[in-house]
């Protein structure tokens, strides 16, 4: 079920049997030579949208930009500053609360957004903790691809060059999800550079064509699929116990 | 073209023949019994795509939560404070002049998205008008709704129950746009009452499902495909304008 | 009655009798060769206190400095950001609630205000939402310049060069207000061009005395005083429907 | 020559003589029982308005409302939180340095602003310290109340209850300027009680009627207009002293 | 009793007897050839510890980087801009608020605090203020350097170059806290230029190896203990009647 | 060499042969029944001064009170939001910078802080990124206790009860730096409870005296000063690393 398709009645019937959603978090930022700008949000929407069918479990819009000033070196990258994704990500949690959701999932699609909402979540928590009462609500972020068991499935598929920044697994999901935006590039080198970064001019200097040491030119949508439904599996398992608790 | 489906070198070419790109933006809000949350999302982004399909200018992503806190009295409405809107556009903005786009074009589904549009827009100017410097791109924003003749289709398709909100064309093109998602709903009263509004109890307790001035269990996939390609066509119209000038 | 020129038992007599206030806000820009940099918060001060003296209800400080970014390239401009704007909108409207205020009534002489007074009112409002409380007080604003009737009188008085900026109409107001600031100085051309603008390089270059489709050398303080008069009329009407909602 | 009262072409030809502008800011909150809510944005006014019309110097829009939390017991009062007032007086002191003012005036009439002033005035040149750029600006603010010899006049006029806030001396200030806003109220007790405070609950228990230590029944017309003209004189005397530096 | 040196239960037991606490309040910023960077945090925090152990109150964690932007054309000075001190106190204010506290002492140490310290304290009771509701704490300020009688003393230790900054007396307590980082440096001129500055860069044109009228090469430790002392006893007595109001 | 000790001619002359500085950072928080509420603070503090006075690079004043919103629940603690500190954090940079810093390492006292002082780092990258100018500073956290082999050797020291908060090592570090402070409290159970936490009521139901997962009553001054020594060798090999950079 998700909610951008439902309508207000469906979401109160909903919430009669059940206090959870799931929010699918990305960034719109290069992945590369042949990687789509918007991965990041792609997967884990593809990801969530497949466990919230299988599961019956509300899967909220996805929030499409997020923290990529890194990547602003490479033209299509879209960037929000920390402290703009903490009010946002407050302003979404207060308006869920309201709504009355009390358990919030976001299952993230980048690694550069794994920080800040963190900070987002303590923001949060820290108004209900000042004024000395009890929040009534929990937040919880996970990355579809630390999923249990997830980063062990996708260098199996990719021995070589699964890399960590376009890598070759979530260039898969998205040709999966979308087939036809499937770009076939020749990689030089075929494996990318390994490293750390600061600015945008420092990694575009470091990684001059994007990618982090992957070779992303072994995508396809039929590994793709099978990463989805692996860590849709995944998902609903850990979506279950943090509804649960 | 779609940017969340390019890849940075496409958007490099692209940048190479126009400095121009279209932002859907839109609300995750309610919708009346049988609209969907998405609703105001959709339809930009539906329309945009459509046009930019034609014309080949660059679709970016959608901006899916705006200003909707008249409308936290339905569950699944989520809003961003106007202040939080601002900071998250102008970092939009920023990065988009940061990559080389000089004018762009807000496609908006939301009325109550306008004001705040504006006003970030000023925000985005003052910025340069303070500092004396020329300021080098030029903002605009459009309702698909009102786009030259588009009010008057609407209304003939729907001569009456066309409405304000949850009006019958919008919920026509996201039906269009998702035919499984339609829903058959009776309405009571059979047109919704007419009004304006101030906070979410206010609203609530004036029009009670949702709706203002509808009737839109009229809607079909099939009026809203026409309602798509009408709106396509102005669309691509406005943008030629605005990114020759 | 002036709430600057009472004292606090004062208005504590007035709260019994009315919960109501007009806060007149303008902006501090330049207005034409001949146009005083105050006309945007004077003539709506001026107006606002004709209504109040004769129907008796209060009339706040005046907002004087809005949002004039696009008038910077012209000294005497001075400019609120947006969101500035915003935060001092909210400290006023939250000091006259506390006071007993139910009804705040702007009434705007600037269309640069319009859609961040509208933001304020939002910025307001969601607090309310959010909080799932219902809000107590209502919020109205309201341009002098369209209150019903007055386009067409400011038209009929000045068939030709009223105009969009600068307008021969408040120039007049303020020449009725501070007839020792009238100004005598020749237009060139007779009628100033027309058209939008971005920010204030874009706008000096297009616009070069400040006018904006007007050809205010046809003011006079008589003409100032018809309009003061109608308008206070007028909104002495809506003033009055809108404290008893 | 007053800025509001001026057009943009007068301003540009004051600029050929001078860089240097004095802006009034002041407060509305409550000046006990025969006080003007507006006395603190009056007063300094008034006595830039003479001081500017004797020896030709700008006055700019006076800043009405300012840090006044603990006057909110009393009804009538308006704040400005002190980040939003540092905010905005930022945008005022932005926009007049880009106009080509180099020296700024803060002729203040209210004791809770000053801290606030000055918190904003570092706030401003920090930016150009961080920047490592010299700051091409100067601010200053004074009390008109505390420019040399005023505290010794006042006293001298009201040997008893002239007090420190409703003072005697600014209720007289108020009445000169507006005559028919002159209110015969009796003080019980004859003279208010001293002390500090700290919140509005707080200062309106310690003083019921809103004055602290004076006899503003002593105020006349007359007696301000004493003080207005030495005041304007030595505010004359150290305006030039700072547009000269 | 210092608070960084106790455990949660030690605290427990304080705020049986007493709701009060002592915050050390300075500044990282340049103090002369011979002065230490740290100076105006050291004073403070000295001073109060030494009361607080002799007195039994509590002593918090210094906030020891304050508003310091016209030192920073000497390197080593760290400032935060006057909104973030606010935002910072106010979190302060609110956890101590928060854990039973009801008077919070700010012992200052640095002239250029005050008026941020005072607009933080506006800024923490407009909350209370505008809700209309009676604050339960109270905040006060004091500068070590003007407790009664301490600029006396320090005169009549130093009868000659005492100064403004890097004052004689605040770097000889230094040197008593901490005898080792005492340094000897010839001062040229022996006492340094007075006055008023702006920003950086018009701080170190005026004040080129940053005294302002001290010389502080009389600084020892021996003098640092008197006032230190000195500075203790009168700290005490006015911690006990803040507490006790 | 420490920063507050230093005068700013010698940090003048430190700039010459190293462009780098460590900054402990830590939090005020409850750290059990007998371990300091300073422990995050003092544990960074004490090692980075072990390292700099034997490796010869500079420390700045610790930053003392960070994100411990969770902990609220027991007196004595104090939180920053996130967002403020942000802000404080990037005042903090941008003065290091100015001064001429290139190389600003965080030794991190405390886990709470992690995701904060990134999101911080990527506030400061992006005004760069965002600009399009190369950055020319670099930015880096490192935790003590995760610093290369620490983790081992505190669990080799303490094989049972080190836990995750209010360790036996850190408690020991602190009783190393403040012997005097050390407290010989009972533990009760011995090893405390483990698992997760949302806010302070969430913690303090989970964790009723504080401590996770720990018997910090193993703590002693002598085991606090191996792991003193050992974690200032390592911090000292990755200093030189990323100044060297
Ligand atoms: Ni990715
Ligand atoms: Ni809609
Ligand atoms: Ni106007
Ligand atoms: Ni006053
Ligand atoms: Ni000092
Ligand atoms: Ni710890």
């Amino acid at each position: 079920m998700q909610l951008h398709q439902a309508s207000w009645p469906e979401i109160e019937a909903y919430l009669e049997r059940s206090k959870g959603i799931v929010i699918p978090i990305g960034s719109t930022e290069q992945h590369g030579p042949n990687g789509l700008l918007g991965t990041d949000a792609i997967c884990p929407e593809v990801i969530a949208k497949h466990a919230g069918d299988e599961a019956g479990f509300l899967v909220g819009p996805t929030f499409n930009v997020g923290c990529a000033q890194h990547h602003l070196g490479f033209p299509g990258t879209i960037t929000l500053r920390p402290t703009t994704m903490i009010a946002a990500l407050n302003d979404w949690i207060e308006s869920l609360v309201r709504c009355g959701f009390q358990r919030i999932y976001f299952l993230n699609g980048h690694g550069g957004n794994i920080a800040t909402i963190d900070a987002a979540f303590a923001e949060s928590y820290a108004n209900w903790s000042l004024d000395g009462e009890a929040c009534p609500y929990r937040l919880k972020q996970a990355n579809w691809f630390t999923l249990p068991g997830m980063m062990e499935l996708c260098r199996s598929i990719f021995p070589e060059g699964e890399g960590s920044h376009a890598t070759a697994s979530e260039v898969s999901v998205t040709y999966y999800a979308y087939p036809d935006a499937a770009k076939d590039v020749a990689m030089e080198p075929k494996i990318a550079p390994s490293g750390g970064f600061a600015d945008a001019a420092d990694y575009r200097a470091r990684f001059p064509d994007g990618r982090i040491g992957s070779d992303p030119s072994q995508a396809t949508a039929e590994k793709g699929e099978r990463i989805v439904k692996a860590a849709a599996a995944k998902l609903i398992e850990d979506v279950e116990v943090f509804f649960a608790r």
